[in-house]
């Protein structure tokens, strides 16, 4: 088959480089930046690059863009896809995206698959991108009313084959999940960084400040539109961790031991069933 | 020189054994359980096992046992102490310890040296315990008025043999900064466990849940003394992060895409000068 992959950033690029290194697909690469798509080449991440109105002859397109870009990208692009291709994504977001993309695809005779590789690092783009970077990670396929059972395992296979195992969920499922999993951590990381006393915190640490502040390193662009695609679900979740750690402080300021170790033993227990 | 640990638990083991690894000090057990005595010299982790009442033969003192069981082993065995003994303890708070027994025991013709080994791992005791947890780690020393400089020197050199790299700093600046580094981050572990969204994080992380969530696994009697003793300074870091998190609630409630890519922003430049 013909597969395009739009945006060769850090999530593109991998998957480019793990369609070349697993499958015998031809590879197309879109991308808006010339440098790029010429390593690309040379790396042979892709087979060709191509501009969007060549997308006729494509079957499947992963779209690795931003949640809105990639929106943008499909409904700017859509008299040039060819009948039944299948679209499928790979936002942190999957209730904005099927809402725009699912119907939409299907009244004009194409396909949409959600999908969301949890995988990433704290460097972005193309030069940090590598096949194994999916490589035994979790990737969740999205399933709507509209889903086509068809379309939907193209997609599955060639996610296995690229080394991932598929969880597959509903697009609200996903977003509320994934404020907890995900989301919530980037808020904390990046708000644990922020305390007046981090500029004390070296040889301080015997490896839990790291932990917990090792996904600040971000993409303050993207994770901002995430939040922002997801709201409910993010501010219920920092709301609830905001009263788990009331009730630490005030167990504290009362001196109660008894509660406290009550408190720390509840979370010992909750972490032992999810390690 | 006749050195003594007291408490051969996950730290006081570790100390042992690479005490007897790395010196060709004689390393005498203290603990209060006959088959964790009777392990501790099979494994030739010490060379001897003794009672408190034979400590006048010791001229360091590692007390490896938690912080109120730390103070209340000193001045229940006082009169057993030899002459110019030096006593160091592991204790993850320092103001508590150097208030109970620096001039206490300066008084009583000894030495104390403060000490916090920044190692630890999620299990806990003996059995756990082993030469290489405190290879490579930072090892903090605390000074005060008191200390006698060839005492702080004798457990220096010991600290550097061990494998570790010394901080020194005074009890106060200790306190103030592990609160944040290290308590702070058991209190967000345990609270982060505790949303109703837990129960379903299974395939929906990239590793930012784990690496949020590790700490939880403590002994959650020895943490909630170490927060009990560090009330102010564990407090006020929960309200500056409790405020941070508001940050973030309000620029998402508010739809403010700008100020919310600030707040990542901030973030992520602190977190660039503190990998």
């Amino acid at each position: 088959m013909n597969i395009a992959v739009v945006g060769l950033g850090l999530i593109g690029g991998s998957v480019c480089k793990a369609l070349k290194q697993k499958t015998s697909h031809t590879v197309f690469g879109i991308d808006i930046n010339d440098i790029i798509k010429q390593n690309a080449l040379k790396l042979e991440a892709v087979d060709y690059v191509i501009e969007p109105d060549k997308l006729v002859n494509i079957d499947i397109i992963f779209l690795c863009l931003y949640p809105m870009e990639s929106v943008k990208f499909i409904k700017d692009n859509i008299a040039f896809l060819k009948k039944a291709c299948i679209v499928t994504d790979v936002c942190g977001i999957k209730t904005y995206i099927e809402n725009e993309l699912d119907l939409f695809l299907k009244q004009n005779g194409c396909y949409y698959v959600g999908g969301h590789p949890m995988a990433g690092k704290e460097t972005s783009g193309f030069f940090n991108s590598n096949a194994s970077l999916l490589q035994g990670a979790s990737y969740i396929l999205t399933v709507s009313p509209h889903t086509d059972s068809a379309a939907f395992n193209k997609i599955n296979d060639i996610i296995k084959i690229l080394g991932c195992s598929v969880i597959v969920t509903d697009s609200n499922a996903h977003d509320k999940i994934i404020a907890y999993t995900s989301q919530l951590a980037h808020i904390v990381s990046s708000s644990y960084v922020k305390s007046p006393t981090v500029q004390f915190e070296k040889g301080f640490t015997g490896g839990s400040f790291q932990d917990m502040t090792r996904v600040a390193l971000l993409n303050e662009n993207m994770w901002a539109d995430l939040f922002l695609l997801n709201k409910d679900n993010i501010t219920r979740e920092i709301d609830n961790l905001t009263e788990k750690l009331k009730e630490f402080k005030n167990a504290i300021c009362d001196g109660d031991k008894k509660r406290l170790a009550v408190l720390l033993s509840e979370g010992k227990k909750i972490k032992q069933k999810h390690l």
